[in-house]
């Protein structure tokens, strides 16, 4: 009997979870077939375009039919964040497996009654962290594993864009803390934090500092400026418990910088590089052989490194950003039918969100916060 | 009606095609719906296997019969070169549209009888050049037609793997001239061809040389060598129409690249340089503004770029290898529900068969080579 | 009537202030001459033999006397950090100017002595930051204000090497608190320091972390381990009294980092990326002309930028690190001659100090240090 | 008894010449130390002022009496091409060493003639290749002869600048095949020609063409246009001696480029690639190691490369333009006082003369040229 999917969302997100079920299986071929059920989106007949054009068998505009339909076996949310915590507790209610997108909800809170209902049903649940899908993460991850750069000690990690780097760009509910939540953290910062973790452990305590670059913007109805309430960067010194150091900062007014998500990885016998906007490249440094012939190595991703090969059987040709949404329908595919649970499931990705919201906690008292 | 689709392989390009024909609808949009109808490999177990896995309703080890399958509209040949010609023939007199990879065959003939079997048909048929679909290929082509760097002079392009760079790989059926034809220049050169001449347009006369690097390899069986039979590199001195001067160099040696084809375009006002290892980015570079802040700057692929926007809105987050022959499957859709040629049809791919046979002519000659 | 010049030290920054003194005039030209007159080193064979390989009248074994010798104008102090401080005391006493290499001593009592040392004797003061003198950091500056990239809004720096990243390197006196002073916050922090407070004015306040990689390492004499007292790393999180907030982040035991030195500058209209590895390149990103456009650009250093010009005509050629020395001890001269104050003199150098000495403060103390 | 130097000119590389002469000691310490006795340049005052800036101790308008003059033993010519041949011959007939800058003179026959004269001379006789002097450069060389690349197999060179790219430059002398000889194979082929030579040996034959992209220039007096006699651009195919197949190309109108002077070397076992535009950095690959980490390391240079320590001990630091010719100018001076014979000298220089001049033969005629 094939999983019946149901998908709430039609946007940047909506479209990547869709193709990401259309793809999972004939990709990697491991993964059982899935029936592409019922689409919701609002007006009903953009629910309709977008259900042909993506090919699921039905459509909807009403997100609770969607949820409790008896044909849909797991539910991907991609709506925006204020609703993730409502839908994804219907659907556990309902008895549906979860796909949700990140950042989990507005609040601290949110994320935590998520967890618990998670929890409390014991259906499968994953957030949407698709950057430590991509195989060259991963061979990161290996590398570091294997012991290859030594013990870690020092990590520092940057994700920026520049969505919101223009001064003149009109006011919206992002800007409003109890439509959008957090900022720049919740948008791009749990990202990094989920790579950073998935590095080096989970995190101890930190520091952070907060900044709104552009404190009012011009209201789209020409009525004079609205406020930013919530931040355009963030930074926080992090201590890990393992022992490692470090710092993270985002922007989200960073110009210039479309997708720029990576670290450094410092251990006691080499480095690791990465950055997202070069998504198929992985530096390391490695203290070995003449010093005369050592440097940064690019390696292009390739059959060697996680599920490549399952794109393409040769070296350098490249996997997508879609691609990592593939992986990751997999995975949580995977995870259903084996019975065991995806990476992060949403007690997984509440770590996250302490992160995020402790950064936040931080800059507003200016005290250290201790996570755990 | 829709269109019924007969894919002939699942290998490497197989299952790139397999993945445009699930794909182009879904992110396109504005394309026909297709039906995955019949798939064919050898033995029959095999192309069962991969139907399920691809998604097609049936499956064949006979491709004649998928060639004359009445269920099949369009025939997606991923076979090894020496296939390619018979099969196209074949699906052209049965009145199908064929989609082919590159190269059209082994010899000049055989893309010679290609092109008058496409012409006596009337059908639609298109050569698989995935690279010039790419976004970041197709804005630089934009801004040439623009003007923006000028009137074109030079340009230089290069395009290298290591596949064949080991010395102690193998003897193949790959070094044999019958059964493989051309060596780099047909897996690698036809591709440059494909970008320079979209750039520069057609060639006029070239004047080339080639090298076997290693001239015999170890016999599978153990019983001591075979030889290599066509080129490892091959380089040639370009002239175009257009006035353009410029060379073309391609290896199948070249250690540590694994896609490395691109390109240098030299016009009277700037420059643009492209690499296919970083196929989300476009270098430019203009004479305009203060001389002390130009400098080549590196465009990242994103929604501004050609049809960038339907794989993601964001920009930075990249598209990736599988993406571009989703765009040429849609190109192919397209040009079939309009009754208009796509490019390359087997007429157009026919000019870039006659560069990389009249490099292996020259090379053998020591003579300039006229072309047209 | 020229100038006499008293080198003390002959190592790494010895060798660099004796080049700067031979080729300030050949390459700049409008300062003026100087005499070679007197190095000082041990033992005096020493002292001899460079004293002939540098082209110095004549050579001595005795600081004192040379800070004393009625033949010296200039006093160049160049060795290790704990002996600045009675160095430049002792020179000013006699009435030289002095040109110290950074940082001007162990500890911010230290700095404090020499400033005040240098406000009384009423000579000409310049401590070696060597890396604000590159034309690229210069051409950064006059960008900035120009307003080329608007309202500053945020920074982040950077400075690695790999000095101290293996493990089995052996215990010195670069360990010591009392020898040696901070680690790699008075090695490579300060420099940082340097260049942040050149883009973006004075620090405001600060909070801090800093961390010992290798606590401890095998004496030389085989007896056992010995106590590493300072850090090999720091992180700080920055306010500016401009409003700009930022990151700073330093360490000697990055593997693979050689001469890391660098930051990224967020504007409200663009950002501007420097790295001291590719020290003759600008990254300057804008927002302005066509989306599909935009891009960071890569300026490489010619006569456009600064005293570029004085080294080469030709763009592209490259300045390296002992030119830039060249550079500082030409300012230092023009500033003796003109009576102005070169930057940084002691007094400005020791706001450095106080920034680097301030992040020490709130790492040991985990509280935020407000800077004078 | 010290070496007097005579220096012919003032401009780019009188300039570099004058700074070599001053640090070659200074820096390298194994050389004897030079008498900066005589500079040359019209009219009388400028000499006057710069042998002051350089630290000449004479100067003279008149450089018939300066390669004459008893206290002058080595004689830098560093005016235009034009003036090589006459002022090296009269140099050499006077006794002097000579350090001639590149290209030799306007014709094959000024360099043969020179060549003849060094050889009935007797003294010691160097051109000014800079660029392979370059401690990066040289390592390569060393791993190549080490082997580490395996057998060589494939090379391709090119060298850009952008200085005749802009089509409204006024039309000069260098426009002039009888004032300035060949174009951009003069100015900059050369160059390259040192280069790939000094990596795979001699060259036995090659086809090549050539192009002069702007063929006519404003006059500078407005009178209408003057015609462009020798080439922008100009591309060959290369064999070597060695078997090494490659290819040369190199262009004066390459907009962005100020000083790309590179190759990419292929052998058995690995490549190394270079770019002069960022001359610190050496790109290595080796098929070696687990397949998962292989990639291109980026080499900064450091001590550990040939004489980079002289200039400076700690690597990643780098050496800039003006520091080859110091190491240039040391070369020449141990191989005077040690009776050796510099590379290149005369003989060894006119081997690069017939490479750019046969490249241009081959061009005009279209016929493949075989080198002696």
């Amino acid at each position: 009997m094939t999983l019946g999917i149901g998908l709430i969302g039609t946007g940047f997100m909506g479209k990547a979870h869709a193709l990401a079920w259309r793809n999972a299986r004939a990709v990697l071929g491991t993964v059982p077939e899935v029936r592409l059920e019922l689409l919701c989106d609002t007006p009903a007949d953009k629910a309709t375009g977008f259900a042909s054009q993506f090919g699921f068998a039905r459509s909807t505009d009403d997100w609770r039919a969607l949820v409790t339909d008896p044909q849909v076996d797991i539910v991907s949310i991609t709506t925006p964040n204020r609703f993730h915590k409502e839908m994804a507790l219907a659907a556990l209610a309902a008895g549906k497996h979860v796909w949700c997108e990140k950042p989990m909800g507005l609040t601290l809170a949110d994320g935590e009654a998520m967890a618990a209902a998670a929890a409390a049903s014991g259906k499968t649940t994953m957030v949407g962290y698709n950057y430590i899908r991509n195989p060259a993460f991963r061979h990161a991850q290996k590398l570091v594993e294997a012991g290859r750069i030594g013990r870690l000690v020092h990590v520092r990690g940057i994700v920026d864009e520049d969505y919101q780097a223009d001064p003149d760009l009109a006011w919206t509910w992002r800007a409003r803390l109890e439509e959008a939540g957090l900022g720049t953290l919740g948008d791009l910062g749990c990202h990094l934090v989920s790579m950073l973790t998935g590095l080096c452990g989970p995190i101890e305590s930190l520091v952070a500092d907060m900044q709104t670059v552009h404190t009012t913007r011009p209201l789209p109805d020409g009525s004079g400026r609205g406020a930013v309430e919530n931040e355009d960067t963030a930074t926080a010194l992090l201590r890990f418990a393992s022992g490692v150091h470090g710092s993270l900062s985002t922007s989200r007014s960073a110009w210039g910088r479309k997708n720029r998500l990576g670290f450094e990885l410092h251990g006691t016998k080499g480095m690791l590089v990465f950055d997202q906007e070069r998504m198929n490249e992985l530096q390391l440094y490695v203290n070995e052989g003449p010093k005369a012939e050592q440097g940064f190595r690019t390696i292009l991703s390739g059959p060697e490194h996680g599920v490549y090969g399952a794109f393409c059987p040769a070296p350098g040709h490249q996997v997508g950003f879609n691609d990592l949404k593939v992986i990751e329908a997999a995975e949580l595919l995977t995870a259903i039918t084996t019975g065991t649970r995806p990476h992060p499931d949403f007690a997984a990705a509440l770590e996250f969100e302490k992160v995020i919201h402790g950064i936040a906690e931080s800059a507003r008292t200016g005290q250290r916060v201790v996570l755990g």
